[in-house]
């Protein structure tokens, strides 16, 4: 396998940058100066200042969820966002953050450490889902918002919008968790420890120290291959590839043979140059970090503090890493503490990555829930 | 991660070595001579010579199945194995074949190819199911046994022992095949072509050409990390280990954190030394490669070749690589040709390992369907 990559992760053109003027403390310890957030938007905020709908994003996306008039290529959930649909921009006022630690705009790892002015690298401060939570958070005070029609994410992106939601229980009107936990199974933590582990065996990672430029791309490469059998069903690839060997045979040994080969090797290259390594490592780790029942001592008393409305949370029967008993506790708890809760299992094949590819379930499910808001 | 071993694989005090007068002709091409076959055997061969059980193993075993008088560690699969025990050695004669390609005494890609007086490396021919088989039929020939009692497998064992029966349908009396399948699923392509990459992307591979006792150390501990995932259950683990902190958390940024991750941090290092990468390799591609309809054109004229008595078919509800619906699968089509099957779904929390774990359910599943034999 030969890989190589001069890119480094672009940011997309229309995502706007919050740069804070107060030093930002992570809850783990560590304090950053002019810290960064990155977010795009779509529709327009209206004169009551009262109809945005806040989103996460999972762990490797940008701010570029949708297509807009400055950025026409296709957003992470285009199908998702826009006007008439699920998410009506006619409606709402849509803020996609970029999270903190992640490389498409907003501080972490790959930022320049204005202390010292060099790259942060693994000098970053430890990241937790509430620190990210919290910068975005600061992107609603600048945006003028007292309170979102809703916040909303899946994945890692469920995880900080149950966050933002106990933290800032009043600003927080509505609540969408898509495909995420109170806190990650020792499976997914096994996963996601074996994919850092691969990435720091590299010996391209130079512990930390590669330029932007020259990313651990085979450490890389196989730790996302490790992602998209994480992320997908063995249902859907058995339906998709069987024991399908590929037309012709290489002369390497072994060499790619079979179509599912072909299909994780096809789609973990797509990934080379688009990610940065060391924030792979940090959002990744703050997945296993995250326990919503550290707000309070139990699940109980952590979702207590949840104000909102109404709250809709789906989940799909093939995920592997979230699976579906996971998002029926979090609705079990938060109706075990009052608040209204929608529940939706979701039979998908695609696993985790089905609120990405089943458009036709999700989208009708998150358009039902929002028609109402 | 300081991952380091000067051991290579030890072969077992009690295996027996055939060594083959004739020349060995592999079934994808290439013809092996002077061919080794190692195995270890229980019991007595009783005056009628037709007491045998031969046993196949899973991937990474050697023919070390139980303790012996000549060997007192315990084995692979201990508890199935000696006097009263499931597989009966007071009424049985068990034979335990290591499989061709391994490198516990039988010839493999870590062996000297006698033609050149060097190691075989990648020079070893491409191994198939239908080789390990027929490399074991050599061992029943030379013991003088025209019939065996059972042939059995867990595993790629399992493949084997299928391939067995179909190729020598008049020396197979009984059929025991555990966890096992027809073919392999794309999932389990997925993880074990993983595997291999992870192996061959260790720098320390040298692209086969390592020193026998300085084997690619890192890359085999984190592709044994991604089969203990496979091989063992999300449930399982939730169980054992949930999201629980270790006590004392080391500096190393990344390091170890939960108890999850210590668990395959310490079952993957008792793996090292252990085995020949080359030679998992070999034995792994295998079980890609592997599909019984070869024998006919489809799985029911495959599987209509099969003229043995009863079939035990033993499937674990939690096991991911090796899923409960192909042992179904399995025994619907031998049924369908006018076999006698036994079908026992187990409901085991230990994934694909359960065959070495769950004593209780597998003991009394082999040693009801043995009793009657």
């Amino acid at each position: 396998m030969t890989l190589s990559s001069t890119e480094s992760p672009r940011i997309p053109d229309a995502t706007r940058i919050l740069t804070l003027s107060q030093s930002f403390e992570m809850r783990r310890g560590g304090v950053l100066q002019s810290v960064r957030v990155a977010y795009e938007t779509w529709g327009s905020l209206n004169a009551e200042r009262d109809n945005a709908v806040l989103l996460f994003t999972g762990l490797s996306p940008s701010a570029h969820a949708a297509s807009n008039a400055e950025d026409p290529a296709p957003g992470w959930w285009e199908y998702m966002i826009g006007p008439g649909k699920p998410l009506d921009t006619n409606q709402f006022f849509v803020v996609c953050v970029n999270s903190l630690g992640s490389c498409f705009g907003s501080t972490g790892p790959a930022s320049i450490n204005p202390a010292i002015g060099k790259l942060f690298r693994l000098d970053f401060p430890e990241l937790t889902v509430e620190d990210i939570a919290a910068a975005g958070h600061e992107v609603q005070r600048a945006l003028g918002i007292e309170r979102l029609r809703a916040v909303m994410g899946p994945s890692l992106g469920g995880m900080t919008a149950l966050t933002y939601a106990i933290s800032f229980p009043h600003e927080v009107k509505n609540l969408v968790l898509i495909s995420t936990a109170a806190r990650a199974t020792a499976f997914a933590i096994a996963i996601r420890s074996l994919q850092r582990e691969i990435i720091r065996s590299d010996p391209a990672w130079e512990d930390g120290f590669y330029r932007p430029n020259r990313q651990p791309v085979t450490g890389l490469c196989l730790a996302r291959k490790l992602g998209l059998i994480s992320y997908r069903s063995a249902q859907e690839w058995q339906q998709r590839f069987g024991h399908q060997e590929i037309a012709k045979r290489g002369g390497e040994p072994f060499g790619i043979l079979y179509e599912i080969e072909r299909y994780l090797d096809y789609n973990a290259r797509k990934f080379i140059g688009g990610f940065d390594a060391n924030c792979y490592l940090y959002l990744s780790r703050t997945m296993d970090l995250f326990d919503a029942a550290a707000h309070g001592g139990t699940l109980e008393a952590a979702l207590n503090h949840v104000k909102v409305q109404r709250t809709l949370i789906i989940g799909v029967k093939s995920d592997l890493l979230f699976p579906l008993y996971q998002q029926q506790e979090l609705a079990d708890v938060l109706r075990g503490c009052g608040r209204e809760v929608q529940f939706v299992a979701l039979e998908s094949i695609s696993g985790h990555d089905s609120f990405l590819i089943d458009q036709e379930r999700f989208g009708s499910a998150v358009q039902t829930f929002c028609a109402k808001l």
